[in-house]
């Protein structure tokens, strides 16, 4: 990126009437420098099979140019027109709850090839029409792409091809699949029945990620034909979306971003979060870091509230804190989804930046500040590089295989991710995302490792490798259990990396009023319940850092710390609550030598920073919460950017309720 | 009516031995002298294709005729016999659930050409056959009519016919239901999807208007057969019935009554409430003031409950004090559901007047003195006539809307609608209903506005013009917000209305621990919450009543009354507690110049009155509490009904619990 | 039996590697003398359609055989190979929730005659091949066999003739089952519809019933294919289960333990049961008082659990505590479900003995214990035969009816036999299971007789004329209110025994605050609520024990006793907390003569007892609590099997934590 983009999303075709300059002319006075079209409308540009009216695309792409206004132009895929449901039904993906209806988005086969050859057509036609308009700077490949759980018969046929060919014999599938298990053996492939009633945690699962194959191979294909059209200069992108909870939440079942980000230029995302007095910035960090780490640079939010659900209006003040926040975790863009209020149909409650009635209203004026802020500093906060040691592994498998065996209360794998990541948010440690498969764990100091439930044994062996030659690991319960089809490792728990963590346990129990006793937890009185999950600690040669405080538990260690080579291992049987996961992470922290004077400071006060093109350190500071906080400015002199005061190594500095400073060293 | 009507509906069909004589007997003891036959039991009256066996019909005019007790006879068409369903399987109606299964009543496409055809048979056997019996006075069609949800093929290409008929080219369709959003456009009649799956909210609800109609279409075409065999002084009437919430709750969401009671003589409705301590006299108050406002005038409660469920068994007294709570509201009949407890089937636990054993019981035996009461008091009684100067403005549009668009904490329009009409009647003061097209707005004072959601220009426009003109008008929040098609408007808000009301608002929240402060809530101490939702207010020429008492939106107005030409516009920007909800109604009362003696009393002594055919006022007074309890008669001097005492201006009455006591003044 | 058998169900085919000599030298460690084997395993065995495959059974019956280890080998019916669900997908049950998908075991169509073909000849294949190797014991067939709700339309069709065959004529059906009801009446047999969406309570239990009957003619069909391979001194029997509700509940409702336990030679079980904290003993006894009742004699504890769920992992001494609970009972058998933790699929939650990891446990470590003192003690523990003096009388037939007509506050069937049950087990009183047809009324001092909602009227003279004859019966609410086929008694309430009981009531309602006032209750602060139903009982000539306290109902009894004859019959009339429900019981206890030293103790000490084979008495003594208990030995001297220890009558015994106590005296 040249600059700092700040955008809108821009329906022309849902206009109650011609808006267009006066749209415009309020744009610019908000200092919005681009926006995004086209994503949601193909029967507005196809209106029948094969006629074409892309109008209100030109009249925008010309007026936005006029204006100054950059472009980025959506592939209208992810929502088919009336015309091919009628005339294939097909397209409709037919999932385990029965065949599709048409209605909402998303609800297409994206294997189905009469979809496919439509859809190409439409992205030929609208993509060769504007790449060479000077207004545009990009493209989005469709929109949040899923699997949008296709489960048909061509489905399913697909599914036994893989099988096949992934591997090579029923034998094989029966063994590894464990498939003699209430006699769902198969013994010949005109056999292979219909996944969508398996019981086979390994089948299902094993399913799920060939449906998630099957939306990175949809987006690879779309963005190959993008490319055919691209310019110099110009991007493909995909707007990502994360588990979503009625908010951006975790990790995405339903597609593998790291997989399925490989073909973009540029990853982009959308990140939805509660605000008002649940405004914490951890979303916003959780989203931009997973997308920062899937290219390692810059990303592109184009997608995020402006005044959104009546519970999301922001306070004064709160969609400034917003907006910065992205900058701080290195995006180069913040849109809103959208520009104006819908009137119609099914998102009337979310909220644009303009209400419905077109009015300037205080959350468009305050985005008035953001935008002259953005255009004003563009030169010192693009393009923020990091350069973290510290990376939380994640992993699709383990999800799928946490949905398939759910923890006893309910508590899934993103539960698990977002417990630790979150404290290791609050204390100001910033980190990057990784796989399992990752090449570059010797990145990292420490390694942070939800719940690695189902993972292959050469991944944790070189986990192993890793602590030996002096890296720090800490592990969640359920980690190792199971090999990557969740078969269950017949060998000493937790598989493999038992040998690193000196510690093992073959039973596990569900806590019953369970606390928690011994050095980690000392001086705690209450809250050290373990929660969730519990397993069974007997330490080989790991120390333990606390046991479980149960007439019957007692003798079992509940959290371990155990140095291996160079490194150490901390592994965590049970679910323990926030101050007791703060406390571990704290300590594994300190073992890897990290920490800092940022990390003296905590929650609500967040600190978050990185480098610029020019090599100079950007320091951001949030105070994400009501009150004002003060704070003692632990680094080198340098100037505010926001205010454009000076501030000197050890300066007393205010930050407003639902404040932000800006320091370049 | 020439007399009040105290009745049972009476299934000789269900009998498990021979009862006639001996049910007559009781019924004649009991003052009962009208029963309902024949809705329910088709199969048993055409037991095969056009094999007709009325045996049971003939038997029970005959006995109920020789004894003087009249008799209602409805048409069986609300529960199709077996044959039919094994013949023509698809007179079940296909519901956006899937197909029908055979088994309950209500079950079948009423749009369904097969059903019409045997319909109209067993209508014209029946009613040819009785109509010129001495005992018959009147006849009801169907049975809680509704659309029953059917969806089918065949009603989704009715809807297309309708569409193109209503609004002409599938241009303007698009353009006024905003189909453009999610690739919805449909842009040939052809192309039109089955609605089942819509998620645009202004075609769902135009689908359930349409739905709606095909209710109000079959009454009127059954009505219309009925009426051809119909002799002087005999009528024909339809039974209603309300929103379900194991009870009947609020505004009916799958007929709209004030269209479907056109083609009737008088309207009929079943009123079923909560009872014991849940004994309130709302819901039975509000039936009746909506069935009396569909034809301005006295109607029957075709089915009430004796026994019912176990949690409704009323407690000594309440089964006099439910009866005159009918009589108070205008109602010409009251009538139970029904006479036996049945022996078999689904409905074993709803019981009658009798239990399971026939035997008298301590409700069979109350309703013996209402019997003689209602045959003693009928002169006085019958024909209560009202002049109401306070109407509640309801709508099934604003009710759909509201469906689609669900407030944040799962509140309904006809929660709104309750919220401000149960305060209403428990400061004693009466309503009718209208809808907001009628044309007689000027006949009131006040009119009371829930939730207004969706509704046209042209009836927004006569609402300012009538408080222009003097009148008084009390708005919730949402009123005016869309047009009759649920899109948005995107002038200011609230839409047309913001002019009487002299406030407008442009973003609104979900209220989370938001107080309300001013001098309309002086005084009160707690329970001054808005709930739900709320606007934030700016008034330009109104006058704020309360603001919120909130951090951030405490700038913001929630209660507004603006004076406006000759009248007045109170706008409600949340929802408030009762008690503050009844604040503002008492205000509204007020200023309307309403209120007098009868709203000095409140809940649980209620007033209710009218006018009887020599013109006497009549005026009950009930006591909705297990407590004993006294009040100063305010009115001029009369005589007590039921017990035949003089009652002076002035003078302390005594109300015993569940008591009633009713004035001729 | 010839000995106590302990084991466990062993699946050769699902461990990930071979472990059969290393499992069996474990298992010979751990004292294991039986294992079940075969019965999940279809579609190992044979591969596919017609093709053979016994390898597993053979390699494992010999190797067991070498041990000395005896084998109980399944029909592995209940579970059909992917095979035959592609060649016929028509196996699979069609039921009320739709077609059925291939996944789970007990899926498919037990009515089905491919299914019934194809099981015929897997039964023949395996029970010819291993029925004369010298390891069998013998045979169990299916497993937990019930109707899977198979429901299709040639099981609609065998209902009609089903219904021909027991009704004659429609019209008598209509009659008995209130046709005319709804307009459900049936005028052909063509036009008997699929009872499928019946609301009609009466045909809807009837059809249940007809399931329950096809699930026990299958069980027969099955016992009499493997009678014919049955060798001198081999069984035949069948693993039962229970309601379920996470574990084992109560009545079955899905088949007729009684009816079909028929054909088997020992009836056979399952129980599972909540553990650490929650345990109680009141499974093991409800099932094993059950199982036992079937045939009259000792029965096989064919699965249990061992470590089970993480909320189940037994704490130390309590698997102990529970194979003894079994013996207590009768058990001849104790075995776990199942020997080794399941690395894939679905139940990878449910562990066995062993964890995934194959090693000792904990848990393993302690069935060593039992295992052990199971051969030593054989001898003296084995064919417990039990005399009880109080039945608990239970029907299908009264459970099916309260699924249809529920409690209010949706209690069931099988909560109202608990709440009985589970007070005569905490008083130390045992006791058998009869039905309502049983002959063997007058072998009981006392029949305690839980909501008997549907029953025959000849069932409830035969109780009459029991309590006339000397005997006494504790009805629950509910009891005789409908025929057989639900239809409620037009005579007085309770039907028919309301003669016994001196008693009758016409009206029931909701109990909301109820207490209970009178003799009863004297004393008994708080906990004297009526919950879920109230009878408002009038006596005639019975005692009112109780009354409700309440402003209205207050004159209505709500716990009556009635001399009849030499008997007693005491009729509750609401549901009372479980302190009053033991008062109740008691006192019938001491009016039938019963009672003694052992009711003297209470829970958490319980005391089982029987005779052995020699016809000494074996008592049990259990401690279902962590904290150590005492008590006076009340009966004549003998000795302490476990500990060895002789035991003096008057002797103050200590129980452990969780402990037991054997004395034979």
């Amino acid at each position: 990126m040249k600059e700092l983009l700040y955008g809108v999303a821009y329906y022309d075709e849902y206009m109650p009437y011609d808006r267009l300059d006066e749209d415009i002319r309020m744009m610019k006075e908000a200092g919005i420098n681009v926006v995004r079209i086209a994503e949601s409308t193909w029967s507005t540009h196809e209106p029948q099979n094969g006629v074409f009216d892309f109008s209100s695309v030109d009249r925008v792409l010309n007026a936005m140019h006029e204006a100054g206004i950059r472009v980025i132009v959506g592939t209208p895929t992810y929502a088919v027109p009336t015309w091919m449901a009628k005339e294939h039904p097909d397209v409709l993906a037919v999932t385990a709850r029965g065949p599709g209806k048409y209605g909402a988005r998303q609800i297409m086969d994206i294997a189905n090839p009469a979809y496919l050859f439509y859809a190409e057509r439409i992205i030929r036609k609208l993509i060769g029409r504007v790449c060479g308009h000077p207004a545009v700077i990009g493209y989005q490949t469709d929109n949040e792409t899923k699997h949008y759980d296709t489960a048909g018969p061509n489905v399913q046929l697909l599914f036994v091809k893989y099988m096949r060919d992934t591997y090579g014999s029923l034998d094989e599938v029966n063994r590894l699949f464990g498939l003699d298990y209430w006699s769902n053996r198969i013994n010949a492939w005109e056999d292979f029945p219909s996944v969508v009633g398996t019981i086979n945690g390994s089948l299902g699962a094993e399913f799920a990620k060939f449906q998630r194959k099957l939306a990175a191979d949809f987006l690879a294909w779309q963005a190959a034909i993008v490319n055919e059209y691209k310019r110099p200069g110009q991007f493909v992108t995909q707007n990502f979306d994360f588990e979503w909870r009625g908010y951006s939440y975790g990790v995405q079942p339903a597609i593998d971003h790291f997989a399925a980000s490989e073909p973009f230029d540029v990853a982009g995302v959308d990140i939805y979060h509660p605000s008002q007095d649940e405004l914490t910035g951890i979303e916003i960090a959780f989203g931009g870091d997973m997308t920062r780490s899937l290219k390692g640079r810059g990303y592109l939010v184009l997608e995020t509230q402006a005044q959104a659900f009546p519970h999301w209006t922001p306070y004064p003040g709160q969609l400034r804190l917003q907006a910065f926040s992205h900058l701080a975790s290195g995006a180069n863009m913040v849109a809103y989804w959208h520009w104006h209020s819908i009137h119609n149909s099914f998102e009337t409650y979310w909220k644009g930046l303009l209400s419905h009635d077109f009015k300037p209203n205080p959350v468009y004026n305050e985005a008035k500040t953001i935008g002259a802020d953005f255009a004003r500093l563009s030169g010192d906060l693009l393009n923020l590089k990091k350069s973290n040691l510290v990376a939380v592994m994640v992993s699709n498998e383990a999800l799928t295989a946490m949905e398939w065996f759910k923890l006893p209360d309910g508590r899934t794998y993103n539960d698990v991710v977002r417990a630790l990541y979150d404290e290791l948010f609050k204390m100001n440690v910033e980190c990057d995302f990784i796989q399992p498969s990752s090449d570059r764990l010797n990145a990292y100091k420490l390694i942070v490792v939800p719940a690695l439930y189902a993972v292959a044994d050469d991944c944790l062996e070189r986990l192993n490798d890793y602590v030996r030659g002096g890296g720090h690991v800490v592990y969640s319960f359920k980690s190792g259990f199971a090999d990557e089809r969740i078969k269950v490792r017949a060998s000493e728990q937790p598989g493999i990396i038992h040998e690193a963590c000196g510690m093992t346990y073959s039973m596990f129990v569900t806590p019953n009023r369970v606390g928690l006793k011994g050095e980690l937890v000392a001086g705690m009185d209450g809250e050290t319940r373990a929660e969730s999950w519990m397993e069974l600690i007997t330490p080989t040669t790991a120390e333990a850092l606390a046991y479980y405080d149960h007439p019957h538990w007692g003798e079992y260690a509940a959290v371990t710390r155990n140095r291996y080579g160079s490194g150490t291992a901390t592994y965590i049987g049970c679910m323990p609550g926030a101050a007791v996961v703060s406390r571990i992470l704290e300590g594994a922290v300190r073992e890897a030598g990290l920490g800092g004077a940022d990390q003296e400071l905590a929650f609500p006060v967040i600190a978050r920073s990185g480098t610029n093109a020019e090599g100079r350190k950007i320091r951001y500071y949030f105070n994400y919460s009501g009150d004002e906080a003060t704070f003692v400015y632990p680094h080198g002199a340098g100037i505010e950017l926001l205010g454009g005061a000076a501030v000197a190594s050890g300066q007393r500095l205010e930050l407003a309720p639902w404040g932000v400073l800006i320091i370049k060293e």
